[in-house]
This record gives structure tokens, sequence and C-alpha cells, in this order.
């Protein structure tokens, strides 16, 4: 509720935990997470492979869940390890930790980032804070704010480096949405005859608005999907890159990206973009990973995520060649928090899900010189 | 956050807003109810069949989402209807009643009931306040606040009655759901095998918070369902009556109810309960309804409505006769706020639905001698 003087929104914190963090206290939800593979073995690789980090050192993990990432660090040779964790789930960690053998090393705090003290500054800040399409969630935030506070002057960022992609995508379910949707307004078209014969209420009034509501909903809200690869139709283009030592979070509040894309499919249509990340673990240009691990959620045959792609859909589909180049034009703001959705035309957030709280808006310049433009949460 | 004198606990606002009313926000779900014939009929008829009570008279609709039952108010005859919503939906609310040229007559106010003040007493209060098994959502409070503050002396309410009914079921999906929890532990044994097996970590002392988190999910969580008549194996009973008129918020806080059924399906299984409501508008003694309208929520074939039945599952079922007689011992406590969820057990409130804050617990003492317990929410 309101915003703080630098202009980040301020979040009232009963929202968070009632939105947000609630999930997180889910043991179903946390096995979710542990059972993803890829995720799983790019943060055992990223500490295993690169011991020399964390012999001996103070590591300190922010929303380390069920503690996993706390405990691999401990076995790696920490020589603490802080483990701060918003959610009830801290005292699970905690069980963890014991049963683990690392009460000794491992010390669990329940508490938020931004609020709790540590003793020390730490050697290595470690943290698994990435959302759907990496800034959905903005847990970021709070790493930023436990880089400012506790890492040492030469320390390293687990993560270290981010990146944010965009491609082409053709989606064989883009005509079903636009079916739905008519459906929805030809259900609407029944109701408001109905209402008028029935009840003697005239309710055409609102069939602008509802109109506007149900065509952000099927057409302009962005989807989780996982991706085939031979979905991607064009040639990925990076629209963020993000330096987990130095960025702020001014750098990550909005994101505008122009950038180019050659079509590599043979005549096929075009129905919007997937959206994906990666991250890196590259330790810093004074103290390098021996073995840099990259983490990425693109689209795979093989090696799928719980992250998925996020798909922005354009209505209508066009058909496009090999070789046609077009320009992409993307932009993505924060949107308002979560509490205050009822003040402005973010409804279909929280409609769609109680984590996100980005709001993007892309506008494409296609192949044939026609102008589409979106707008997706 | 904290509890007010009376015990009555204290609900965030914002905590509200993001969980609560964001739902009300959205035409999509105003026209769910809208189109729910048997709410619709139920009020218009008790409505424009009782118009001496609207006639000349000042009338308040507390949560008047899309406007409809102050325009009815207004059509029969009312000389000033005061329109309550917390929400946006106002605005639409505001719209609709120019378009039905009702504007001199329906003032709609944006606010809260608790905060908003009247420039009148009224002789009606009319509010559409009913959550899934009546008391789900509590919205009801607010009526009750309502009228406390702005009823006159002689006032009627609309509705004046309201019960909650369970009845004894049978369930053909209950032993799917104990397949679905088998399932769901077989899954964690997997990953706590594969934990240990590829990451070097032992999860085995999550196991029995797990547990109980699956059990609570799959087992104890009682579940919306639109039940077939002949479902109800069993006498129907009341566990709670309200008069609308009289009763606190202390009266709603918790309902104990010893009651009793007699089975009256031939040799079949008894799953649990099924559990309803109905609302009656009576008018009051010094001032009846005309015609008394009922509003049923029990199972039915051809009228089933959008709140559909509660369905608390006993596992295992259990084999019954004609004539069994059983004894049913229903307790339900409200929850805790939703912001507090994370420091209780109530996870799995917010896991079903955000909508959810109440807690249930049954004891049954079975035909069979049995004694069987369960925790819903």
């Amino acid at each position: 509720m309101g915003s703080s003087s630098n202009g980040v929104a301020v979040v009232d914190k009963s929202v968070d935990y009632a939105n947000y963090f609630c999930t997180y206290a889910l043991l179903y939800h946390q096995k979710e997470m542990l059972s993803d593979r890829v995720r799983m073995d790019a943060y055992y690789n990223a500490i295993f492979q690169n011991k020399h980090h964390f012999l001996g050192k103070a590591v300190l993990d922010v929303g380390t869940g069920s503690g996993i990432l706390a405990i691999w660090s401990a076995q790696a040779g920490a020589r603490k390890v802080y483990a701060v964790e918003a959610t009830k789930m801290a005292e699970h960690a905690r069980e963890l930790v014991k049963t683990n053998g690392l009460e000794d090393v491992v010390e669990v705090i329940e508490g938020s980032m931004e609020d709790i003290t540590l003793p020390e500054k730490v050697d290595v800040i470690i943290s698994e804070w990435m959302g759907y399409f990496l800034l959905r969630e903005s847990m970021f935030d709070s790493v930023i704010c436990a880089r400012d506070r506790w890492l040492r002057p030469n320390g390293v960022m687990y993560p270290s480096h981010a990146r944010m992609w965009v491609a082409p995508i053709r989606y064989g379910l883009v005509d079903q949405k636009k079916i739905d949707y008519d459906r929805a307004m030809d259900d609407w078209s029944h109701f408001v005859n109905e209402t008028k014969t029935f009840y003697a209420v005239d309710m055409g009034s609102l069939t602008k608005p509802f109109t506007d509501e149900q065509r952000k909903y099927y057409l302009h809200t962005s989807l989780w999907n996982n991706l085939h690869p031979n979905q991607v139709i064009g040639k990925p283009a990076v629209i963020k890159e993000i330096d987990c030592l130095t960025s702020s979070v001014n750098d990550i509040l909005s994101l505008q990206a122009n950038v180019s894309s050659v079509i590599t499919a043979e005549n096929t249509p075009f129905c919007g973009f997937g959206g994906w990340f990666d991250v890196h673990f590259r330790g810093r240009e004074e103290n390098p990973a021996k073995h840099e691990i990259e983490l990425t959620t693109a689209p795979s045959e093989d090696f799928g995520t719980h992250w998925g792609q996020q798909v922005f859909l354009l209505h209508p589909s066009i058909r496009v060649s090999q070789g046609d180049n077009m320009t992409i034009n993307f932009s993505m703001n924060r949107s308002k928090e979560n509490h205050r959705l009822l003040e402005n035309e973010d409804h279909d957030v929280i409609f769609r899900s109680v984590m996100a709280n980005w709001r993007n808006a892309t506008g494409v310049q296609g192949p044939l010189g026609k102008k589409f433009s979106l707008f997706c949460s």
C-alpha cells in the first residue's frame, strides 16, 4: 500500500502472505520444485562443481523453502549457512537440516529477508528466486536487498546472471481461444435477452465492459505452456540481461526491448511469442566458477521444467515463410500491487493466478508490415 | 489482524480485497450468479409478490453487485434504494441503474458496509449474502452490521430466515479420493528415494507432515458438488436455524448440532454427508410477507443452483440398510483469518479456495456403533 520514496511500490505484508507466500508453505508445492530435475541438477552441479566458492565460507540462502540449497552448501563445505524462509516451511527445513546432520552449520531463520539481521556478512548468496518468465513473483527484489545488505565486497551470487528470451511460435490452440471467446460472447447475448425477458432488466450497458473483460481473459492474457521445440518457428532473441551482482530493483521494474527475429520454419502460421529464461552460475570476474553451469527453461523435448514457457498469442495469426524478418518491440511493466487490483484494470491477473503481478504490452511489426498489438498479464 | 474486544476476529481489509472481493469485481462472476434461475426467481418473486414491503419505502441492498436487487426493489415501488457495493462493480451497477431509468431512486454507494453512512434508516434490508453451505464467505456479518445500524424498528429482512441441512449420502467418487491419496503417497516414497540417491539428501523427516497435508487435501477436505437427489440416502436434518432479524455474529461463529437421521435407501454404501441451506422470505411477525418465498439449494434434478452442495466424505465408507438410525454430531467453527493461515494448520483452506474461511469437524456415531471422525474445510 502506497509507494516508497524511490518509486518502488511497497507491498502490504499480509496481502503478500495471503496471495503469494501461502503456496510455498505447502510441501506439495515444494515437492514439485524438488522434483524438477533440470532445476535440481543445475543447482547441484553449480555447487558441487564449484566447491571452492563454498569451502569454509559463509553462505546465505534467500527463500530456502525445504532447505535443499542450504543443505547442499553445507555438504560442499560451507562453514556457516544462513537459510532464510518467510513461511512456516522454515520448520520443515530445520527438521531436514537436523536429520541430515547439519544443524551445526545451517541456521534456519524464519522471517522475511527485508526484516532479519545476520551476525556477519556472507561470501555467497544462493537463491532460487526465478518465477514464471523469470520476473513473475518479483522475488529477485529480496535477493537484491540481501545482496546490498549482506554480501561481502568480493562475494559471489548463485546464480550470477539471468537472461530473458522471446521467439516467434506456432500454437495449435490459438483458434480455440477465439472460439472460446466467441462462445462466451454468444452466451452473454443470450443472457442479456433472458434477463430482459424474464426479469425486466436491461443488461445491455454491461456488454462493453463484459466484452473487454472476456477479450482480456481469452485473447490477451499470456498462458503457461510447455512448448515443443518444433513450435518455435524463428530465431530466439534476448530481451533482457541481468547481472545479479550489479542489477538494482529499478533495472527490473520495466523492460523495453527492440529485437529482431528471422523465421526459420517454412510456410507456417505465426501465432505469437514464447518467452522463457535461463540463468548462469559463473561466479564473478575476480572469483570465477571453475565449471560454469547453465539452467535453461527453453522449449525442450527431454528437459522440460516446471517453469515451462510463457505464451503470448496474437489474434488473428498470420502465415509466414522461412527468411521473413520481424522486429519485435517488447515492453513489460510491473503491475500495481495485487491488493490494488480492484482499483485498476488488472483483475484478470488475479483471475489467472494469484502469483501474477506483471503486465506486458507488446507491439509487433509483422513481416507483412501489419501492426499487431497485444496486452498480456 | 488481531481480535476486537468481543472476540470477533477483525479481517485485514487489504487481505480481504485480495482474497475475497476481487472475484466479485468480475462481470463473469456476476453473470454466473445472475444466470442462476433458482436464485433469481426466488428474489424476483419475493420482491414482486410482496410489493407492500417496498411501496414508498427506503431499502438497503447490502453487496449489490451488478445492482439487480436494488433495481427490482425500485421497480417494485421503493421510494429510495441504497445499493452498497465494496468493489468496482459499483460503477457497473450505477450504469445499469441509469440505463434502466432508475437513477432517481437507486443510489449506488461504493464502500464497505461497515464504513459507509446512510442519510436515513431503512424499512427493508435486502441482500444475497449466502455463501457455499450458507456461511462460507461470512458475508452475513456485514448484513448483521447493516441491520443493527440502519434497520428501522419495524423493518424487514430479505431473506428473513435461513437454515442449514445435512443428510447422509452415497458418493461414487469416494474410492477415487482414496486412490488419489495413495498415489500421492507412492509418488512421495519414490521422490524420497530419488532425492536420497541422486542428491544425497534424506527427505524422510518430511514424510509425516507431507502425509498430514495430503490426507487433509484428499480425504478430509469437503467438496463442492451438485448431488443428485438419489444420492441422498437418509432423512435430512436441520443443524442450524437463523432468524436474520435477531441473530448476532456470535450466533454464527460456531455451530454445534446433535441430530439423528434414519437411512431411507436399501443396502447402500454410506459415504458421508451432503450439506446445503435454504432461506425464506417471510417478512416479520408484525409485517408478514403476503406470499412466503423459499429459496432452497437442496439436491435437485431440475433446480440446481450455483451453490450446489458441500460434501463431507468419510473414509472408509460403510454399508447401511433402510431403517438404520444414526446420530450426527456436527460441529463447525469459523477459522482464523486467511492472512493467518500460515500460522496454523489451515493451509488446505487456501489450497482449495480463496473464499473458504470455515473449518468443520464432524464426529459421527455410525449405525454399526463405529466412531468416525473427520475434519473438513
